[in-house]
């Protein structure tokens, strides 16, 4: 076996110790057959997404390698939150290379570190050499049939949420050991709170390219139009304190509007469930912020006006671009 | 929205259009929200899978973009035959160095070209810009439960059985424009076979690193030693004619024994269904062929005894390396 067989075998071993730990009936066959085997629970649907990482493009190329197995596995359950799923598992295709052993360790450690700590195996992959790290992930979540939050449930007059603080990873991003820097590299995917927002959120997304541009999407999926007040946007206390001073407003407006890499849930609401949603966020100690409304389309095509105190806001860039 | 999220979008509609003229119910929501969404048909167990190929590494730089997309699908159902499974969809999760419009086209004819003939389709997927081109799959097919055919469940005495012909891909790696070349290029997994497999086949995996490596996965994990008798191994006639002439024989034997990119179907079968398989494959018209014999284990240490004419035979090189 050659030392990339030793990788697989080494992630092999480590799921099947965490496996058998777990006892899971619904994991019939784990990693170390051709595919692993999976009895659905009754009365759930299967929630599957995939996301792929790129070293220098989705994570700066100075990333610790605990933070990048960390992050690989945590924007994937930032989908299964974004549907109200509840997560199960996730199979990794990684590719890089070299077998750095220093590296190896700490990704691994980070990787099975969220697993962990969000009740996810990992049941199945694939690591191959190549000359650029780059981590693709499939996640698997169940949901009870029916219930899964789309992005085009939305109606006009819901209210637009967003939980946390937006722009925190942008900011991260161009302000390198700043405090923020754990936003950047370990996000916390809302996964508990997405649970709990079935049955009370009209539709949802997670942020990951940037408000505005997400927002879009559910507003497109909705067939409606979004209005967001700039200024109700959610910051962290070191953001409003740039905000506050003249200078640095803009900037900071565009991570919080433009920014990548958020991983906050952005959903609407109808004003009768808004009561039901604030008691959750308590009890969750999940800061929930609403920034705006939904409203009837007034054109061919979609639109979310962004307005602050008023008055129209031009935001320089829509989305986060990962390329130019 | 950029180059990459437009490739992105071009899947999904390509996804929309085959999903809407398949109207397959346990589809509830395909491409374009955080997540797919998959009602899992009553009885049935979920097989999933996932490989990655990198371009001059898993298949040669030149290669046809068509043949690429074809192959990445390819390589991934095979895993699913594997396991007697019935493919059901797929997520790509696609790196490549520029939005280059040819090679697209072509790659996702390819792509979509296999998926039509096996009745899969693309649920999901992600795509990226890297310097180097990649492409992970993630495959998931359907199964009665408890009917998979695993590596573990071979019996001593059981006969051990191949599909079609071994060492094609290997040859036609080395031997550019071959008549062999779609051997390597457009493998075309053993799907249907598989599936007919389940009942009689004790265990099963398909071939991708060389007959001699793979067959050792069953023996080791079926806690037993596996004897090949290598005159038995089936060849293509090209090939055939190489053994014949004494010159290119030790070169044949090492592309049937251990040449990679066989994906030919390896299972072991009790005496009382050899019948019934042979029946099965004549239905099909699939050559299948018996090698050899499992034996109870000889030492601590799981074996695969290869033997020429009752002699002894030694190999080069027991598997099929990616990587030096």
């Amino acid at each position: 076996m050659n030392e990339f067989g030793l990788i697989q075998q080494f992630f092999a071993e480590a799921a099947a110790s965490r496996a058998a730990s777990k006892n899971d009936s619904t994991l019939s066959l784990g990693i170390g057959d051709d595919c692993a085997l999976i009895t659905p629970p009754h009365g759930q649907q299967l929630a599957i997404s995939t996301d792929t990482l790129v070293a220098g493009r989705h994570f700066p190329l100075e990333t610790d390698a605990y933070s990048i197995g960390w992050k690989a596995v945590a924007v994937n359950l930032s989908d299964l939150a974004a549907m109200g799923a509840t997560p199960y598992s996730i199979l990794l295709a990684l590719s890089l290379p070299s077998a750095d052993e220093d590296f190896l360790r700490e990704f691994s450690r980070g990787l099975f570190a969220i697993c962990d700590q969000y009740g996810v195996q990992l049941i199945g992959g694939d690591t191959t050499r190549s000359t650029v790290l780059s981590i693709s992930i499939t996640v698997l979540g169940w949901l009870p049939i029916g219930q899964a939050i789309t992005r085009g449930g939305a109606q006009a007059g819901d209210l637009i949420m967003v939980t946390g603080t937006l722009g925190d990873a942008a900011y991260a991003l161009r302000h390198p050991h700043s405090p923020l820097q754990h936003r950047l590299d370990r996000p916390l995917p809302r996964v508990a709170f997405g649970q709990a927002l079935r049955g009370y959120a009209s539709a949802m997304l997670d942020i990951s390219d940037g408000l505005a541009q997400d927002l879009g999407h559910i507003a497109q999926a909705s067939g409606l139009d979004a209005c967001v007040d700039v200024e109700n946007v959610p910051l962290h206390s070191i953001l409003q304190h740039l905000v506050e001073g003249d200078l640095h407003r803009p900037a900071v407006w565009q991570y919080a509007l433009a920014g990548g890499d958020d991983y906050e849930l952005c959903f609407t609401v109808p004003e009768r469930s808004v009561v039901a949603v604030m008691a959750e966020a308590d009890l969750q100690q999940v800061q929930v912020t609403q920034i705006g409304r939904m409203l009837p389309r007034q054109s061919a095509k979609t639109q979310v006006q962004l307005r602050l105190h008023q008055q129209p806001f031009v935001l320089q860039q829509t989305g986060f671009q990962h390329f130019g």
